[in-house]
């Protein structure tokens, strides 16, 4: 039964249009011979259209945006524009409207990629960020901006309802894991009210997946294992400003944000799921072919797994897998496409 | 001229007391045949006293604490006790009520240290952590508690006044180091109100500093950088909870908490400032004279220096490095501090 996926392209700012160029050429490649096609619309948002319209991302955008089955991404913010404003306006607006709970970050050391390590060991864990809390909420201000007295806060806002699926979301994919391990990382002796509701929601949730080891640790405490013992890690679950933070750490100790994927994911579906690399647009080496596509690739393998189309999926990492531990000298960011729509059609 | 310095020892929890004697029996070998002699006032406070009278930090203790000049603290946190309560009723209240808005977080890779890094490079840096807002102010509650509807809070406030003091700090400190260098890392991106704020109290008072390199990273993006590019750091300036974060990060890639060393400070001198390790009380490891005290001795070089004894502080820290070097084989935590003692004195 021939099937159309209807895809939303945000190419973005800096390397961003160059590498999602590269996760379509590996899509259209693996979707060949398949009765799956691609309907694809592209969405010009970011730095060039605020400074032509002011607007990042109106009403009608999303609405357009939301009528398809998913999007791809490849990069938000610029240094023409304001600190925030794209983040905020575009990148953060998508990730808030089409609550995307579940901020998926896979972290594989890939065998011959050079680890920053001296002994990674196996590092193949998967951090469950939540996506539309915490302190992302836009929910602070300042009073007296510019004076001596001036006061800035920023609110962190958790909820038993957002705070509950997003755990329960890690649990079933620790669950569906070898390893069954989760593992809470917050700041409960601190960050008290917030960190106990965090900490209560597993507890609660636990025997529900009774053959999940649970394992907890403070945020700090993570960053150290992170870099001394990261095999201990199957999957995470942590709140928006952790999870953005370590999820770039995890991204260092295997092998670059080159090669970091991410879904930002509404497991109900009720709105498209967005996948994007987890590196920023980059501006210093933008459109000069210097970027490596491979995590805006790996996006599309989220991408295509969120759609159920697992075994195309599995095809791009296996492809990645085997393209990079035959990679030696540079190749510009079109080269790596090409050889690894080359592979996944193979 | 004889002078006497008052000192207040918290011991605490878990391995704090063992660590903390072995600070202060290298803090005794460095003095001796100086004319500086320390009368020192031990402090009951942690899990025991807590769970004797429910008591973590009074106002008559802290009345006594503030007429020292220097507190030495080992270790606070304990498993019997609830989450929170220790750390906040106790550390953050001595931090908080001392006004220590400095949290100095020296990281040197000493020769000899194994890193978890491949190649470390030279690694020299300072954090200077504020210490008295942030997220750290206790200013969250929760509503509904217990039920589906519950919403937790907490708020990160950030203050002209109180960023403007410590970027000046850290800034001074940048100027009197060889490479002065001073990177603000935060998350302006999306903490827009607190993050502008910081951003621009350093460009206002960069001028001030004008022989001061200024640099920027966001938080994630310093993760990455500690990991890959560690020497690129010099003094690190950044808020309560991200100093949190990535001093953690700093002490494992420069061979462990076990050597890290933290002062909180009052610059101003209006109250004693308080010398600890960055490592916590490790309860799995108490009373097995298992502990590394290093970390809490090289808070007794900080505690000496910040009291202008910096010749003794210096003898501490080339002690340190010396033994470092020599190091092989398991040392329980008292040989350590015989060891250190000995060369000091030597
Ligand atoms: C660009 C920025 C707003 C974003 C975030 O903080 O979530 C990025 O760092 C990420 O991790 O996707
Ligand atoms: C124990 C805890 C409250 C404390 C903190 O978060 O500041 C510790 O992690 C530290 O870094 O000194």
């Amino acid at each position: 039964m021939a099937r159309t996926i209807k895809l939303a392209v945000v190419g973005g700012d800096g390397i961003g249009p160059e590498v999602t160029a590269e996760g379509l050429k590996v899509l259209d490649a693996v979707l060949v011979g398949t009765d799956v096609s691609i309907e694809r619309t592209d969405f010009e948002l970011g730095a060039a259209r605020w400074h032509a319209t002011g607007e990042t991302l109106t009403e009608e955008d999303l609405a357009a945006i939301s009528t398809h089955d998913a999007i791809l991404l490849g990069a938000v913010g610029d240094p023409t524009v304001p600190s925030g404003v794209l983040e905020r306006g575009l990148l953060l607006k998508l990730r808030f409207a089409l609550d995307h709970y579940v901020n998926l970050r896979p972290s594989k050391l890939f065998p011959g990629v050079p680890s920053p390590l001296a002994n990674p060991g196996e590092v193949d864990f998967v951090v469950v960020r939540e996506g539309t809390e915490g302190p992302y909420v836009g929910n602070g201000g300042a009073l007296r901006v510019g004076t001596p007295h001036e006061i800035a806060t920023e609110v962190s806002v958790n909820t038993a309802h957002g705070v509950e699926r997003v755990v329960r979301d890690a649990f079933a994919r620790a669950q569906a894991r070898p390893r069954k391990k989760l593992t809470l990382v917050h700041k409960h002796n601190v960050l008290v009210h917030a960190g106990h509701l965090w900490r209560r929601t597993v507890e609660a949730v636990a025997p529900e997946f009774s053959d999940v080891t649970v394992d907890y640790l403070h945020v700090d405490a993570a960053t150290i294992f992170m870099t001394t013992d990261p095999s201990r890690f199957d999957v995470i679950v942590t709140d928006n400003l952790f999870g953005d933070i370590i999820t770039d750490l995890a991204a260092a100790i295997t092998g670059g944000i080159g090669l970091a994927a991410s879904g930002n994911v509404n497991p109900d579906k009720a709105f498209p799921s967005m996948f994007e690399p987890v590196h920023g647009s980059a501006p210093d080496i933008a459109g000069q072919q210097k970027a490596d596509p491979t995590a805006a690739i790996l996006s599309v393998a989220l991408l295509l797994d969120h759609l159920g189309l697992t075994e195309q999926a599995r095809r791009i990492e296996d492809a990645v897998s085997a393209d990079i531990a035959e990679r030696s000298g540079a190749r510009s960011t079109s080269e790596i496409g090409d050889a690894l729509a080359a592979r996944v059609a193979g």
